[in-house]
């Protein structure tokens, strides 16, 4: 089943118009969610409309009427306090702002605090590119996977976006969790009995496996380049943290249920750092080496950040956003 | 072998003095030198400093007299050209400047273009933290990596590193080359004819390998997460080109040898920002917890980002440093 994407986007504004959100949030609200379906990100769209719903309606953990604000400002460095209102708002806010400092100083940077759940990390990343601006972006989160070794989930997941815009509109966008598959990316390999394309995490004999369902029955996936990543999420994690005045990982994961985390925004006037000519010029040159390297037979060609999502943008726009009916008809019924 | 840290500093002040470098650069560079080896990092220590000699004496890609200059200012950020010059000298420099622009605006952000090898990365994260400041520094390199599934080396390793202080001087230091193993590492695994503890690349077959002599082979050594990694490394290496004005990784492998390499600081005022008691509690907290972790039987437990770093500088301050004789010897005939 199908849907084009302003049928979607016109549902979705019914609905966070429905469950009282103003015109100007609950429209950002809508654009976001349906632009994460538009571009392929299914874990963080169409899915997700219900349970926000939920979150919003039942006062859980989501205050809808919550808006950021500013509470410290140290140099170019603001701190901002999301109010435990809605993640992609407060996300999207406090990008922008890392946008406006960035074009009056060269670059900006935003530590938020008391945020919640941004769905699609790429958004944010995407929303600096649109702008000229490279931006960098991540969160935390509860903790998520063992350190090397161990058999105790201790760092977050983390999600790091990195855009970087290209006047062809093609951007560049790194939008990585630190593990190697996420959760629900797991779920899909295991319900359709699928092997990993690459070891997603140990078996709970201490072997690297390929199976999704011994990794999530011995509950420990793999980070990203093992003790690296683990280290790398750390420190993301305590950057974050220090930056905004926000809690850690190991604070979060203190209450029974992920709340009230942790984002870092960073941006760069890159057209005015860089010159256009000169940034259109690296990036193409960078992008089509990268595409033309010769391929292992059976794989496609090497794909730089963001390429796929370009072509699922196409053909969704052109055929119609893919939906779960279950998902879909729940929606309809809000 | 081993020599004590103070015979080891005055012999490299020694050299760097007779090849005509000035007494506070020949300095510098000694001390940095000296202090890898102290902190254990033996690959960009003792065993470089004759290849660097040897650099320097035949003017073969690097000048030693050349001096970074501040060549633009745009807002906060500021671009130099290392000129060519001792790469160790120019990012010790860039990191200095990075925190003297954090003093003033809370953050910093300098890019350096035209600079060569920095030898130990972690090297400019300990300057910062040790100044008391957050630092993040990256370095593009020459090709070093095929994408996840080529066979041609596209991206670089792009080492990049997080350097956070505490209070106690047991600073966290992430500290990391975005391929699983440095073809350092693998040599070493290939000469004591052991396999390395994860994957570390394909062999010729297209399989995934434990064997550091067939993944060399091969020329395919794995990057950090697989498609993960290198889209880390391709974001980091333009996100540098772009802010410094300098060489792309696929404009630096134009050249037969690397030189004139890209790197990029950034610096945070922590203390300023998050007060010295949050900073001490918040690392102190998270360090805790992830070195409390359950390990599997046969491991040692969870070790943070640095922490292996400061057991071993304790034991080579007690004990001396060891070092490979041949590489000594070459020293003191220099």
């Amino acid at each position: 089943m199908r849907i084009p994407y302003d049928t979607m986007l016109a549902e979705f504004r019914r609905v966070f118009s429905k469950i009282g959100f103003t015109p100007e949030r609950g429209k950002l609200l809508a654009k976001l969610f349906a632009e994460n379906m538009r571009d392929g990100v299914y874990s963080h769209g169409l899915m997700r409309v219900p349970s926000f719903t939920r979150s919003v309606l039942n006062k859980s953990g989501i205050d809808p009427g919550a808006e950021p604000e500013r509470v410290g400002t140290i140099g170019i460095l603001e701190q901002w306090d999301g109010k435990l209102g809605p993640g992609m708002l407060n996300a999207h806010a406090c990008m922008n702002r890392a946008i406006e400092l960035a074009k009056e100083h060269g670059m900006g940077c935003v530590g938020l605090r008391n945020t919640n759940h941004w769905m699609r990390a790429g958004a944010y990343g995407i929303q600096a590119a649109e702008a000229g601006y490279i931006g960098i972006c991540w969160t935390n989160t509860t903790q998520l996977i063992p350190p090397y070794g161990s058999t105790e989930k201790k760092v977050g997941n983390n999600p790091l976006v990195v855009g970087i815009p290209r006047p062809n509109g093609q951007h560049v966008l790194l939008d990585m969790a630190l593990s190697q598959f996420s959760n629900g990316k797991l779920d899909v390999y295991r319900e359709s009995g699928r092997s990993l394309p690459v070891p997603g995490g140990y078996d709970s004999d201490g072997n690297l496996s390929y199976d999704p369902g011994d990794i999530q029955d011995a509950g420990r996936p793999l980070p990203i380049g093992h003790w690296k990543g683990t280290g790398l999420a750390m420190v993301l994690d305590l950057v974050g943290a220090l930056l905004s005045g926000g809690r850690t990982t190991y604070q979060i994961a203190c209450d029974p249920t992920e709340f009230g985390v942790t984002q870092t925004y960073i941006a760069f006037d890159i057209k005015s750092i860089s010159g256009e000519n000169r940034l259109r010029d690296l990036v193409d040159e960078t992008v089509a080496d990268f595409q033309d390297g010769s391929t292992i037979e059976g794989e496609d060609k090497a794909t730089y950040p963001g390429e796929r999502m370009y072509r699922t943008r196409t053909e969704n726009l052109r055929d119609g956003i893919p939906v779960d009916p279950v998902y879909w008809n729940q929606v309809l019924e809000i």
